[in-house]
């Protein structure tokens, strides 16, 4: 099974193709998708919906893994990611693709079985689990990788992090 | 020159067909569309996603004028009204269309003159200079005809209300 893991953004979205069988994953790609502020908010979500699409087409992953929003104190850009976001789950959506979140907490904890873990700990115990010579670059692609791994951690119980 | 107007949501989104061509206007449709709260949220982007693209095909306006989103105290409700008007606007710029939003003081300001003006005020206003014979029912396709009247209002200098 394929997944496609989402670290959501609009500035910058992370991503990545996580094959898993059995008990065995292994990463078939990872990268990010960036907007410059340059562009106008509309282009943005325009050109995240395209690339995404574009991805999910040449890749065909079976489900999708993505992180929830981290609600800091700047509601203003925790909304503008939120645009961002609902613009990222429309591309899975309309590819057909069952969505699953999961919260930073339930990330760090399915990583490195500790929820105040750093995030280099993080993006460490991603490069050891998947056999990587070098950490993923960057900081979004891995996250994306972490959060692909969350989900392939989750199989069994996964219902319960469907998005609904 | 023909104006769709929003006024976004999860649940309800609110929209209004306006045609204005001088100091006239006249509106030529107005209506919601509704999520049921059972849909899973995915869905529920997907539909409102696609019915907007069906309102789009169907009425070819010129531009798009969108309500900006009130911040108020629930941050969790607020981001995911955003996930929905993220893809609002999306439906909107797939289609070309050149997006222009208005807070709610702003609609309040012009369709009242007055910012503090109350809900029941506006709509009167609604019904008033669009020469209807009801108050448009429900309350979110007043609201989407008040947002088009506002743009209309604003066509002059219009770029400053360009979604960026």
């Amino acid at each position: 099974m394929r997944i496609l893991g989402i670290d959501p953004g609009l500035a910058i979205v992370g991503y990545s193709i996580l094959d898993v069988e059995g008990n065995r994953m292994k990463a078939a790609n990872y990268g990010v998708i960036e907007t410059a502020s340059t562009m106008d908010f509309p282009d943005r979500l325009k050109f995240l919906y395209e690339e995404l699409n574009l991805i999910i087409k040449k890749y065909k992953p079976d489900e999708v893994a993505i992180e929830e929003l981290f609600f800091n104190k700047n509601v203003k850009t925790a909304i503008k990611v939120g645009h961002a976001r609902g613009v990222e789950i429309l591309s899975a959506s309309m590819n057909g693709l069952e969505i699953y979140e999961y919260t930073p907490l339930q990330i760090k904890n399915a990583i490195t079985g500790y929820g105040r873990a750093e995030k280099n700990q993080i993006q460490e115990m991603v490069k050891i689990l998947l056999n990587l010579s070098e950490i993923p670059k960057p900081d979004d692609a891995a996250d994306a990788l972490a959060v692909a791994i969350t989900h392939f951690h989750s199989l069994k119980h996964k219902e319960e992090f469907r998005l609904r």
